[in-house]
């Protein structure tokens, strides 16, 4: 440890010139995207879209060039930090929010929603009835998915919304459970999640490439996935099977929109698309009657409905968000998801660069498409990154562990341990440290 | 039906007269109440304490006095109306949190707990400090259970937590699940939540009473009891018992405080509490560490975490009651629990005078016995009456449906048909309804 100081601190003088660079070349962007903004009046949709994401986004860059700045005049102990990015915890958006200030606050009087029902003549009888209305405008005013002809059940997360999905789909009359799969690398909590309660109704039946029974079965869709963000589709696709689509990262910050999906039992979640993970809201779009009744059958013997509170206060961060993309706001106030996406931007392209300085490490490569929210070509910019240590690294988590970055390994995923899933949601500061210890790494490695 | 009328316009008289007696009554005893009140200064605590809920009760009172009223101008339709009390929604309570303005009023921005963790050195990571700290203050206010070297586990509702519980003490080695058992009359949901998802951890074992078999079984001891009412201990008392305590009614207002409870795992719920059922906000208390940790795990896999809205606004609520208690907040304040306390005292008796008004229903006899919160006798005055048709009626539940009063079947408890439960919690007029219509129906039997 001793012996590795000198190569430590000519390496902080590296990084420090390395993020210099980094700043500068995002403030240039900063001042083009000004530029092109000034003389964009007459330019086609596509172009003032663009501009529009680049110009609003000075808040994000001003932080990132606060870290810099701080990061030159007060280094030590920097190195000794434990980066936590194990979980997918949205800590980043706060910063969007706190900037929107009174414009999302919710005030709740004493004797409001106190009774258990909100609205009895609905299917899902514990559905505040405002928060329904703003999921469907906020699918509309995003376009990623269909929500006529769908009934909408509301869970206490996207996690409830799972369960109630493999209970309603499962046979409660079969002698033997149900098969769920997914595709690996698959969501690590699905394996547990459909196994804690030991159930007789359905059993985690792994990797869906390899699932080859000839009986019914439930597979998991995550689209964009994670831990490692490409689009899926179903791919056991056979007569028997009954898909449930998770699609928390179907949001234009994170993937291009490429249509509105229209399957019959989608799931979407208020922690991934506004980054409101402590309100605990789900939601799902079901198209038959019988599998919403019995979702709600689920929630009602699970938690007897959910929480009204964050479903008020759901409602009124989805409408603020809507408001804004429909400019029916103040002047002014800035578009969510195209701060979001123009943050998620800046984070991918530190992180290529802090990668892509070394051998050490890579990462998936995504192709841009068009985007009919963002109305241009857009970027694949996934809340995860699925970081593969090369080499002879054989455990990527233990390695990263060594260097005090807490990481989910490959193997929790049904994958190899060669791979980590690294959240790309937490805090500015948490990031910045990311970015400075990956290149520290790989830095020092090549020395 | 047509044949009935001349006898339904007399009963209807008659009803009206019975009401005016029943308001006169009251009247009386507020005036009473305000006349020993005023001449009470000199007295000892327990007079005083009982005068003080008797000279609080006006809004109560005044609003029953005004259906009373109302009924005598306007009684067409009123036979027709379908009461449902089917469910114990806590309706009632919202009178009184209106009453209390905006001292309950929480206010949260749109930039507050976003991310999934509120402490994550605690053992409930998902817990927020804030409601904990006004769980174990409430419980010292009210005397009614030990915190001390007690785990507080948060849950979406006590449902969650008794899935928890489940979860937490069966044992996940065991080829065979642990029989849950309950005595008869049991709360008509626990056989289902137990079975629901076909659990190989745990199965519905029926009446306590009558369980046998020499191996690990949990018991479910729900005290005072939902649907009766009555205080219970455990009763299978074996060596290789694992006992959950479900005191969600093991409050003044609806049983005297005997002693504070100091069992292994304890259950409660601000539902039946303070009233506030759509937070879907209970919690538990819990002796052993392993316990509360598996417990915890359960919430994670179930719906990671617990709504952080609902906890603070739980937290603000049950802050306000113990202000109210020990008399720290303005001059004025009402006592929640004495005026609860009061308002089921009204309820029951006139309750028991519409039963006792003729022989085809009967009611649970209590005996009073000393409150130590309220600090005098008090009554058992439940959450649910457990009312018993007499004679040749084999179906209560049928009976009191063909004449448009909803309730749950005493088969549903694991009891006879000769019996149901009603809830005692809805609003005035739901529940003068009620009264009117039993006086009704034993009226006309009597003709």
């Amino acid at each position: 440890m001793m012996a590795n100081l000198p190569a430590m601190v000519s390496l902080k003088h590296f990084l420090v010139l390395s993020l210099a660079l980094n700043v500068s070349l995002i403030l240039r962007m900063v001042y083009e995207g000004d530029h092109y903004q000034q003389g964009s009046n007459n330019n086609n949709n596509k172009m003032e879209g663009y501009n529009r994401i680049i110009g609003k986004s000075r808040l994000a860059i001003s932080s990132i060039t606060s870290f810099a700045n701080s990061t030159r005049k007060d280094r030590s102990g920097i190195m000794d930090k434990v980066i936590n990015l194990d979980h997918g915890d949205p800590t980043m958006y706060e910063q969007f929010w706190r900037q929107m200030g009174d414009k999302t606050t919710i005030i709740i009087p004493g004797w409001q929603s106190m009774s258990y029902f909100s609205d009895p003549t609905s299917i899902c009888w514990f559905l505040e009835p405002e928060f329904a209305k703003e999921v469907v405008r906020l699918h509309n005013v995003v376009g990623n998915a269909v929500t006529q002809g769908r009934h909408i059940v509301v869970g206490t997360g996207s996690s409830q919304l799972i369960l109630a999905a493999l209970y309603a789909l499962s046979s409660h009359d079969s002698d033997k459970p149900i098969s769920v799969v997914s595709a690996v690398p698959y969501y690590s909590s699905y394996p547990s999640m459909t196994d804690y309660q030991k159930s007789g109704l359905y059993k985690w039946g792994g990797d869906a490439e390899s699932f080859d029974k000839d009986e019914p079965y439930i597979e998991l869709v995550t689209s964009p996935n994670n831990p490692d963000g490409y689009i899926r589709k179903s791919i056991v696709n056979r007569n028997q099977g009954l898909l449930v689509h998770d699609l928390a990262y179907y949001w234009p910050q994170y993937t291009p929109i490429s249509s509105a999906t229209d399957y019959d039992l989608t799931l979407f979640t208020v922690s991934k698309s506004t980054g409101h993970a402590g309100m605990r809201i789900g939601w799902a779009l079901v198209k038959d009657r019988e599998v919403a009744k019995k979702m709600t059958k689920f929630i009602e013997l699970n938690t007897i409905g959910v929480s009204k509170d964050s479903q008020l206060r759901a409602a009124k961060v989805l409408k603020t968000v809507s408001d804004c993309e429909e400019e029916k706001s103040e002047n002014g106030v800035e578009s969510f998801f195209k701060y979001s996406y123009r943050m998620m931007e800046q984070r991918w392209k530190l992180l290529r660069e802090a990668v892509d300085s070394g051998d050490l490490f890579s990462l998936p490569k995504f192709s841009s498409a068009f985007c009919t929210f963002l109305n241009q070509e857009s970027e694949t910019q996934p809340a995860f990154a699925w970081l593969k240590c090369e080499g002879d690294i054989e455990d990527c988590e233990s390695f990263l562990r060594g260097h005090k970055i807490l990481t989910r390994g490959g193997k929790q995923f049904g994958a190899s341990s060669k791979y980590v899933r690294i959240s790309m949601l937490d805090t500015n500061d948490n990031f910045m440290h990311l970015i400075d210890r990956l290149s520290t790494i790989q830095t020092k490695q090549q020395q």
